[in-house]
């Protein structure tokens, strides 16, 4: 089962595509780049989903719903919104079919056209700031910090599962503040949340920082974002949180009397993590036999195999197992017994291996005599015999040494694939070779352009509270204060 | 505040709206007929949606998520389904809006047409069940027991918040089974989830029963329903469990492999409720100074306001207030301390009975000294004056009373308004009245829809183990064995 994985080195990227469908992910679905989230994967992004929603929500956010559909007038309000995102939508434009005449099938009904056409939100900022409008009045109404769970749609040419679908889960929040400080604030208090969620759950460490102005979000002020890299040096952008100035509320007209009882317009963010964190968790820690998921982030945390050649074999060791599985129950760690007859042990293992189960019992009539158990290690794939005694608290132990463990390999990736060019051909060699190339850049838009041009590579980020020091731009040799992170992206 | 919402007695509908919208559960957005649902209505329904989904869970049942979009194509392939279905759909012909040439704004690009049409799913059979053909080759690949939550598009041209929306959100759960049998038993298992949702959490008896064919889902065999009765007498359905019998496997082809090695159809089962539910709660229980909220579902479960005149006696109060919600949150009762200093305590009551809330206490300076504190129950209005002794254990029960209490009030309420009739002027008369008529039906469609004509009833339900009872049809006069459920329906 999991030899069918084309290995990493073969080909990363049929590897990951191997490894969703295989793994019971995702698949793609009969309509073009959209895909279709299997209960295995679903499972996965439920837990980030309430995870993440607990966080907001101690940090004082509400959810709500607004519409799918935005009038396409909307989108013209915000000027730079316009240019970067109402262009590749899915428009609806009629709103009834109906039989056709030659009797094959159904047809679109030409007298329901819409008057004005509809956009399946591809980023719902147009709708809620018009919404907004008539919810924010005076400096008591404020802040508003709401977020929403919900699904979006970007018509993208070239699509792969959870990294570039055309419809995708996410969540979005949107915010309105009385002060600049404090939207600024909730921009970066988002950002830490977004890091902790990255590091802490999914084992993903990151960078924080801040876009350059050809990286920014269609109508932000200042886009902060996260970043992880992936193991075939690649950086794939994990989270942004927008600092959007007046923008929105000016495009909207939203005003608000301040307690000097002056109008002002209101300050906004907003931010959003979506199911490609299922692409960067499967590429951060996954390898030739299958996933490797986070104990805190996986459905099923233990799995127990029986090794029986005989029916009361089975039988004794299902007995045994009960007992076990009540205490690691009681602890809240999620066990499953696979106890199957129509498969052997080998392929059960081989199964859950590439489903990426972070441990692995399995019991058999030797270790019913010695009271112990087979236990091995998703991560690592080591095995060790433990005596059953407190194996609740053993395993407890084990998944949060599996959990560090995790984290720990991907920041030591992460920190040998980090490079510093001080030179041009320094730099194009080490961006070839993968990994985050810290450089000098001279600030240019047009000189982001050209080095992305030559190399493919982009500026990931411009580090929050990074080292300032004098060099000098990699590409023009004009002066620079600080290193950028630059690398090849998803 | 309470004081502006319409009185029931003056005019139902309108007393509903001005409820939904003051009480801050939903709004009317800018795009017609969807809504916007504000926080606190989104509070209520993500109660419902984590209730709803445990109990799904322990019945078996994962989610999973399709995409939203269905190709055209797809609906003409379950004959019946076409025809209750894909007709009022919102219809996607585009994937890219360009610049005006004229420059006033943006424009559909005629160049990016889509070959064929992609239909907003108005529910998911279709997409389903031709992404089950792949899932399901042998008997061991059945039962598949998944659920969805998503949004749905339905173009109504009569909306009203939460009861008729173009958009909703709901779940939609999609089995399929080796047996009739099976599907069969699936769909009732998820009727007694839906009646015991119904009744022990929102506090609404249902009546439950079968559709009669006239109002069967579109592609069922058979459609099971719950029906709430509303306060102005009416009918409204709160959920449906379709029996698909082999119709979506025969039209998507989706066979498997028996424990014989036949090959056969699969049986199957779809299921949904909605935010519809949310209407359902709102005109059950509340009443003419706002909500009642069951208090299983109340986002606050108990709501404190300070009566004080002066700064030090808020000081006092807080200090002491601070204890009782120790107490509270410890039995996991949900309890807001409103302490603002913007408004006053009457004001603050109208604000709290107009959203709900079960349990509300008022504690001034002469409670600190007697360690009590005024308890008013939002159900009945009914105040008394409680020792702070074991104030949470008290509070506990009174919460589960006022649960009781809601419901039994709904059930009395339905009980004096269900009827039997047994001449067609009698049915007449009782129909003009509202409420539930119990009343005789030959069976037929044709008489189905001259009732309906003529009186504007519909047959809500065919009891499930109703009783036996020869009997002749109101209108026909036909020989009947059983009685039906009429009414007048949202």
């Amino acid at each position: 089962m999991a030899k069918e994985l084309t290995p990493r080195a073969e080909n990363y990227s049929q590897w990951y595509n191997d490894l969703v469908i295989k793994a019971d992910l995702a698949e793609n679905s009969s309509v073009r780049g959209a895909m279709v989230i299997k209960p295995y994967g679903f499972a996965i992004w439920e837990k980030m989903q309430s995870v993440l929603d607990s966080m907001f929500k101690e940090t004082g956010h509400e959810n709500a719903y607004f519409p799918l559909f935005i009038p396409k007038s909307f989108f013209s309000k915000e000027a730079s919104h316009v240019e970067g995102f109402a262009k590749e939508c899915a428009v609806v434009t009629h709103y009834r079919l109906k039989n056709d005449p030659d009797g094959k099938g159904i047809v679109v009904d030409e007298d329901a056209k819409l008057e004005e056409e509809l956009i399946v939100r591809p980023t719902s900022e147009a709708i809620i700031w018009d919404t907004y409008r008539n919810w924010i009045q005076s400096y008591r109404d404020l802040p508003l910090l709401i977020n929403q769970w919900a699904n979006v749609v970007r018509w993208e040419m070239r699509t792969r599962l959870f990294l570039r679908t055309t419809e995708f889960l996410w969540q979005e929040g949107h915010t309105a503040h009385a002060t600049k400080d404090e939207a600024i604030e909730e921009a970066e208090l988002i950002l830490n949340v977004y890091t902790d969620f990255a590091e802490k759950w999914m084992g993903v460490p990151v960078l924080k920082g801040l876009k350059s102005p050809n990286e920014r979000f269609a109508g932000a002020v200042d886009t902060y974002c996260i970043e992880g890299l992936m193991q075939d040096g690649k950086a794939l952008q994990c989270g942004t949180s927008h600092f959007l100035g007046q923008n929105f509320a000016k495009a909207f007209d939203v005003k608000f009397v301040t307690k000097e009882n002056t109008q002002e317009f209101v300050w906004a963010t907003s931010w959003g993590v979506s199911t490609r964190l299922m692409g960067a968790l499967v590429m951060s820690h996954s390898d030739d036999n299958g996933l490797v998921l986070p104990p805190k982030l996986a459905p099923i945390q233990v799995v127990i195999v029986p090794i029986f050649r005989k029916p009361e074999q089975l039988q004794a060791i299902s007995e045994k197992v009960e007992g076990i599985m009540k205490e690691l129950k009681g602890r809240g760690i999620s066990v499953k017994f696979d106890d199957r007859d129509t498969y052997k042990p080998g392929y059960k293992f081989a199964e859950w291996e590439l489903k990426g189960v972070p441990v692995r019992f399995a019991i058999g009539p030797r270790d019913l005599e010695n009271n112990t158990v087979e236990v091995a290690r998703r991560d690592t794939l080591e095995k060790e015999i433990l005596q059953l005694e407190n194996i609740g608290e053993k395993v407890e132990h084990l998944l949060e040494k599996i959990q560090e463990s995790i984290y720990q390999k991907a920041l030591d990736f992460r920190d040998e694939n980090s490079f510093k060019a001080d030179s041009w051909d320094e730099f194009k060699a080490l961006i070839d070779k993968g990994g985050f190339v810290y450089a000098h850049w001279d600030g240019s838009a047009e000189t982001e352009q050209k080095i992305k041009d030559e190399t493919r590579a982009t500026i990931r980020l411009i580090p929050l509270n990074g080292k300032m020091e004098n060099g000098r731009c990699i590409l023009t040799g004009s002066p620079s204060r600080q290193r950028v992170v630059f690398a090849k992206a998803y």
